[in-house]
């Protein structure tokens, strides 16, 4: 379905093709509607999607594409009948701008999950209800439905708030649906934009944590972060002297894993739950699911609702993203670098200089 | 730690190397100790798993082998500590007659994940506490610690009740895990031994029971054992038509299947249970988990008070295994008959003809 509306002309940063860098362009947002709220985007967080996406290697894809679902901003609009935001109002968007509102899932508030014909809106290269592709937080302003707004706790500045609306809902979801907290060991594979996350708020909550890293180079910062343990996955030791250990394992890697060896780690009635989806089938031994009735299980971010409650608890707990922030001609070199694992922990881009 | 003890030499089934068929021969079973419950077998059921071992098809194993750990009897002595039991009790055997009593799991009643050094001992091939291989139930007689040993409600002929060991307990867990139930939409792959019983039990449940097997060829005993629904899996129309349906899918079925097309017909939260272990790691796309928050999982036979809990249940609601008496003699036939998907469903060894 197609609406004639009005449309304003708004810099943003682009690929314009699977094989082309990101580079400053325009695009057209359209007025606010009814029900809509003009942001003005003060940062957006380069996420690991972004890279993918941008370089088609999740399917075809639309281009141009403006990559960005980590954003952080302050309404400057609103339409006639929003009542949740008004003008100054710190907000965020993440991972999709709307879903069906139809299906029991939208109605449940699990939107990520939304079964309607084609699913959420995904915040950049979908195509919304009116039509339009969606571009993302790659540029200074984006329309949303309110309902799809988040609100940013004024304890968090809107920087270490960005990277919430992935990376920290993406790690918050299952720690807090498979029940982390006090008496219960959670580990996290991998310390990255995603693991640093998942060890702040699982140590918040009050589990006992495990950061399962490659290498022990980031010991340090693990345990500046809240963790209790760090171990290398690359020495075999760890899987001997950790098997049976944990009731929850948070793997954020999306290269290949030897699940089974995972698996061993966790305890009777434990699960290991995937937040990323390798490019390839893993080969999974189903004997190790079976030995002590173990669970293997995704999770894709997060609800509005859920969403709305991580960003309250990180606003309480004062959790942000640790983050490097770049102005925006350097989006290339940023890639490169968390290709290269070499951030600490989540580039954030200052919509000031697109 | 090997105990002097007296011995009673009894006739067997066993198989003498892999390649050999199973023949008839002698073993000894200890005469019953403080805690001994002495069982004459009435009837053994014949299980996949006993193919499985006889074949050393799950590695070297132990051999002479005497398999069978689907085991009804009846009491006929009784050692000087035993309480629970007293002579001509009807008593059943299933997959394992120790466990190391001291782990969480074991004091928690799953001794099926017992976390001991050793783990659970296995009714037939494993190694018991008094440093002697056990053999199983393709005997007329076996000897077993009263806490390993399971009361068969009146209302169950023993033929029936034997496979109830371990095909009965194999999907009563999962189904009363995952909670099968009024409301539930459940998934049985496979209607064999296992499965007819996942079938019979899950109705009972009270579950809205679907079975998914390979061709429309038993749709009548599906319907007929309790199935709400039959698909053939052969027909790509299946997967399409009930994409997001079920609460909960057990396979029974260890062949290779493309689990991420099982697992689309998950709803969100909803889990596949493996409770058989196919021989080589399947390709697992974990997009099929994010999707939805969907699990996957295993499950492997009961503990001791489940195992009760399901022969009482079957009890009050009239379960027993769909059963094709042989005599002894017959067991090598019936093994290829099993290969062949040739019974309907559980072939169950008449112990007087050993």
């Amino acid at each position: 379905m197609l609406v004639s509306m009005k449309h304003t002309t708004v810099p943003a940063y682009a690929a314009a093709s699977p094989k082309a860098p990101l580079e400053r362009t325009t695009i057209t947002r359209r007025e606010p509607g009814e029900h809509d709220v003009l942001i003005e985007i003060k940062y957006a967080g380069i996420c690991h999607s972004d890279i993918h996406t941008a370089r088609a290697e999740w399917g075809e894809g639309t281009f141009p594409v403006v990559p960005g679902h980590e954003i952080a901003g302050v309404v400057t609009a609103v339409g006639t009948g929003v009542t949740k935001y008004a003008l100054g109002d710190r907000v965020g968007v993440g991972c999709f701008v709307d879903s069906c509102r139809e299906c029991d899932n939208c109605k449940a508030g699990l939107q990520q999950y939304c079964t309607g014909a084609s699913g959420m809106t995904g915040t950049y290269g979908a195509t919304g209800r009116d039509g339009e592709i969606t571009y993302g937080g790659y540029s200074t302003h984006i329309v949303v439905d309110e309902n799809y707004v988040l609100r940013i706790p004024d304890s968090i500045p809107l920087d270490a708030a960005a990277p919430l609306l992935c990376a920290g809902i993406t790690l918050y979801s299952p720690l807090a649906h498979w029940q982390a907290g006090p008496g219960k060991k959670v580990a996290v594979v991998g310390l990255g934009g995603l693991g640093h996350m998942g060890v702040k708020i699982a140590h918040a909550m009050g589990a006992e944590v495990t950061v399962l890293s490659q290498s022990l180079r980031k010991k340090d910062d693990g345990e500046r972060l809240g963790a209790d343990h760090f171990h290398a996955t690359s020495d075999p030791a760890t899987f001997a002297s950790l098997a049976g250990t944990f009731d929850l394992i948070v793997n954020t890697v999306s290269a290949d894993l030897d699940l089974g060896a995972y698996l061993s780690l966790l305890k009777t009635d434990g699960t290991l739950v995937q937040v990323g989806a390798p490019e390839k089938p893993l080969p999974l031994a189903a004997f190790a699911l079976l030995q002590g009735r173990r669970s293997l299980a995704g999770s894709m971010f997060g609800g509005i609702p859920e969403t709305q409650e991580m960003l309250d608890f990180c606003g309480e707990h004062g959790l942000g993203a640790d983050i490097e922030v770049i102005s925006a001609d350097r989006i290339n070199e940023a890639y490169e670098r968390v290709l290269a694992s070499d951030v600490r922990y989540r580039f954030v881009i200052d919509a000031a200089t697109i």
